[in-house]
């Protein structure tokens, strides 16, 4: 099959590297020509332009949006909107708020072009392993990009048509909200193995045992048991952990349908708390204890 | 090898199906004798009590304690460690408190008797895949329980030496909090995916999908996909959750080493929130808003 790709950063340039191996044709276009080179030389056509890349699709084409969520993906939705025609699909893979996929589905419906929010899991690895993918939108838009989808993901499964527009976005949202959870447990769990210094635990080893008939084996646990057969105390880190939307968004919608999500608003909140050197509320804690019990305090500068 | 089993419910009894597939020979022990029976006619020599087990077995010895932590497993254990010998070997398979497990091993290495303390998880499904085991104690004494520990753990691996006495199920204790910060968080965006009732999302295709390539994929994810495949809402069953022990004794080692745990910590509240119809901090905060802002409550009886 043949299809356009739009952003070829970590994840769009694995993905048309794994779709060129299956076999299918890819049209690629980035604003970095670096990029567009580096998939070309592995059997990508390049394109100079959004225009361009869809002037060298065959109709009905498919056109596979790749982009930072937010105003990078509004805005080349919108253009891509104004060059395709009506039978086109666009499919967006990044990880916009399902309600921005809600509304740019149904503006861009009345063009007659089908569009696809296509969740996207898997990271670096999915170039290997194949991507998870989490698809909203019409049935038969899904239907008929099925063989691309199905090249991306994994051969034994990993690809599901989740229902109407948004609810691919919605549950790649729920997925990384779950994410969050799982990885603040494993590491609230390994900072308790390791302070109990007097046993001296090998993370790396435990890690690497745990994979192996425990109740918490998991793809993550894989991952934590590499990181410690690195580094195993992590030494070479800081703490300091960024967040991407996803988790905001899911204590969000925790929020707007009161339901009790106290463990993935932790893990969200914990990320807060890691980019805060000398945050006001342990300054405010310290000042009452000082005001009320005389407890000493440590100075700024300590 | 030869080995002694005491107490064969769902883990010892299958721990000691495990080993006589092996080719191990295992004598077993438990007060019910139908458990006896069980595992004598899959080739297992039954005992009739803790001193004919001890009798049957060629010194020096090794006997598997299998049996609920607490009052139980100190019992047998005192009772054993009079029956044993000067270089036989006693492991504690069960999930008993760490500090225990170190003064046990204290007491029973004045008779030159060594202690193992293994955590084993891997619950009913160990029988086939074989069974996850931290084991703390002396060095030597884990070396030459190896043929054991080996057979009753899965093939690529699973089984390690922690380090000194209780480290073993110090490592359990942890992975068993990590096991409720893994569990809650999953909880937690199912009953997400399930609240957007617009989108009519289909859990078990959902937990399928996402056991392939996906960031969230683990084990307790393949039973999240069988769970749902067999009721998709789960409806059949009540929210009450128990909890067993580790998850507490993690949160009161967080609290003595003063280690962070929001996550594990919200894991194990929910648990005890799962198991209040009508809780008095619900009740109170009803009544407060009522008493500053006149804020309708409803009676216990509604």
């Amino acid at each position: 099959m043949q299809l356009g790709m739009v952003g070829l950063g970590r994840m769009g340039g694995s993905m048309a590297t794994r779709l060129l191996k299956a076999g299918h044709g890819v049209t690629v276009f980035d604003l970095n020509p670096e990029a567009v080179e580096a998939v070309s030389a592995a059997g990508g056509t390049p394109a100079s332009s959004l225009d361009d890349l869809v002037s060298l699709l065959d109709a009905p084409r498919t056109v596979w949006v790749m982009v930072p969520s937010g105003d990078i993906t509004e805005s080349t939705v919108g253009d891509l909107s104004r060059l395709l025609s009506s039978g086109d699909t666009l499919i967006d893979g990044g990880n916009s708020n399902y309600k921005d996929s809600q509304r740019r589905a149904a503006a861009i419906a009345k063009e007659g072009i089908d569009y696809l929010d296509a969740g996207t899991s898997g990271g670096v690895w999915g170039l290997d392993n194949g991507y998870c993918l989490m698809v909203g939108g019409p049935r038969e838009a899904y239907d008929r990009a099925l063989p691309i989808l199905k090249a991306l993901s994994p051969d034994e499964g990993g690809c599901m048509h989740t229902g109407p527009s948004g609810s691919g976005h919605y549950v790649k949202m729920v997925h990384n909200g779950i994410e969050y959870g799982l990885m603040q447990a494993y590491a609230e769990g390994f900072e308790l193995l390791a302070a109990k210094k007097e046993f001296n635990l090998d993370l790396a080893e435990i890690a690497e045992t745990w994979r192996h008939g425990s109740v918490v084996r998991s793809w993550l646990l894989d991952l934590s048991a590499d990181a410690f057969r690195e580094d195993p105390r992590l030494e070479s880190l800081s703490s300091y952990v960024e967040d991407s939307g996803e988790g905001r968004w899911t204590v969000d919608t925790s929020v707007e349908l009161a339901v009790p999500t106290p463990v993935i608003t932790a893990a969200l909140h914990a990320r807060f708390r890691s980019r805060q050197p000398n945050p006001l509320g342990g300054r405010m804690l310290a000042a009452l204890r000082n005001q009320f019990g005389g407890h000493a305090v440590r100075s700024a500068d300590e």
